[in-house]
């Protein structure tokens, strides 16, 4: 009984190391993505190339945290809750890399050279971007509370995100318009407007995990029931 | 003894079972990707809108293999290989589901009116895509064998498809530059393109996967490592 708990205690030392991990790679995360915009709105290609570089912190942290996970099934055998909490922290990490590697996208771009026309481009992809940043907060603090009525409203803030980039992307296509000889400068501006947009698809798979954990449902392609959690 | 066997036979039937699904759903990925340009280059929009349709079945058995993997793990409680083998399937189909995505993205542009000068660039588009399907195809075999030195060379093919789309996305630029009022309209060929590029990237996951399985080595982020391989 005594070794029983020593056991499950250490168990849960450990299933606690690795979610304070999954934490500490997404401010990172927040973190490379912010610098990033930061770096492309004030064209700092020093800033840029830092957050660049900062990429394999990302991407080590991911590796470490898949192999804990794979270590603490092994060895602990988990079942029930504490399965589904590590089945969701490796769907969350893949996705959290995925969103570092956005930041390295952003971090290319700014270090390129645009007119002062182009510019206005890049202002709005920088707000643009914020949006995008503040909703990777959002899910990431309903990941820290394990919070599923918060998790159901981030998954909804993805509408006004596409809602953004639709304009965005709007206004990129009337500049080409008006403007040919800008088109590969602009391209570069729509790709990080693009990586941007993907990064609300990514904080909603995180949504998903959050509500798979506690639910123990996995809502994926299930609307009606994201809907249903905001009226709880 | 016997007892032992048996239950070791019933858990490599089970695991076998799953291997037979994720292959499954890779075949009717590939399948959803190659109507998806076929009807894309005849303007074939029934059959586009038939792809968008089946694509709740890529969803539906990515649900599945899922729940069936965290099933087989709290019940069997697997290690080592067989444990391997299992988060290579959780990441693989993953990347089988955006993947699909991806035919989803192109049946939507198949469904569009395009000039017969913009055709030009949906021709571009098809057989870019093509290589993209080929790729797919040749990493789902690797899989289905668990070769790593196949894996290894399907993951350098994404070079070439990575220099296909360059070509491809200069000469969209172009085609821009020339006709700007064909920005809208070009665009959406851009999307498609850049989902084909992303496909080569998510072969690549799934190599990664393959050599993760047999290895036991995560080489993500190695690229000397996976060199090495092609050399074996």
């Amino acid at each position: 009984m005594q070794l029983g708990r020593h056991i499950s205690g250490q168990f849960n030392v450990e299933l606690e190391s690795i979610r304070t991990h999954v934490l500490a790679m997404g401010g990172l995360v927040e973190e490379q993505i912010s610098l990033a915009l930061h770096a492309l709105y004030k064209h700092d290609s020093q800033l840029a190339s830092k957050v660049n570089r900062n990429d394999h912190k990302v991407n080590q942290m991911e590796m470490a945290i898949d192999e804990a996970c794979t270590r603490i099934i092994a060895k602990r055998q988990p079942t029930a809750k504490d399965l589904r909490l590590i089945m969701a922290i490796i769907k969350t990490i893949t996705d959290l890399e995925r969103i570092g590697d956005v930041a390295t996208k952003i971090g290319y771009v700014a270090q390129e050279q645009f007119s002062p026309k182009q510019e206005s481009m890049i202002v709005l992809v920088e707000s643009f971007g914020r949006m995008a940043v503040h909703m990777l907060h959002q899910v990431l603090d309903a990941f820290a509370r394990m919070d599923v009525q918060a998790a159901a409203k981030v998954y909804h803030m993805d509408d006004e995100l596409d809602a953004e980039y639709k304009k965005v992307l709007r206004q990129m296509m009337d500049f080409m318009m008006e403007e040919p000889s800008s088109v590969p400068k602009i391209m570069q501006i729509v790709s990080c407007a693009q990586a941007i947009e993907r990064v609300g698809d990514r904080c909603q798979n995180i949504c998903e995990y959050i509500i798979y954990f506690v639910k123990g449902k996995d809502v994926r392609h299930d609307p009606e029931y994201l809907q249903s959690l905001l009226d709880e």
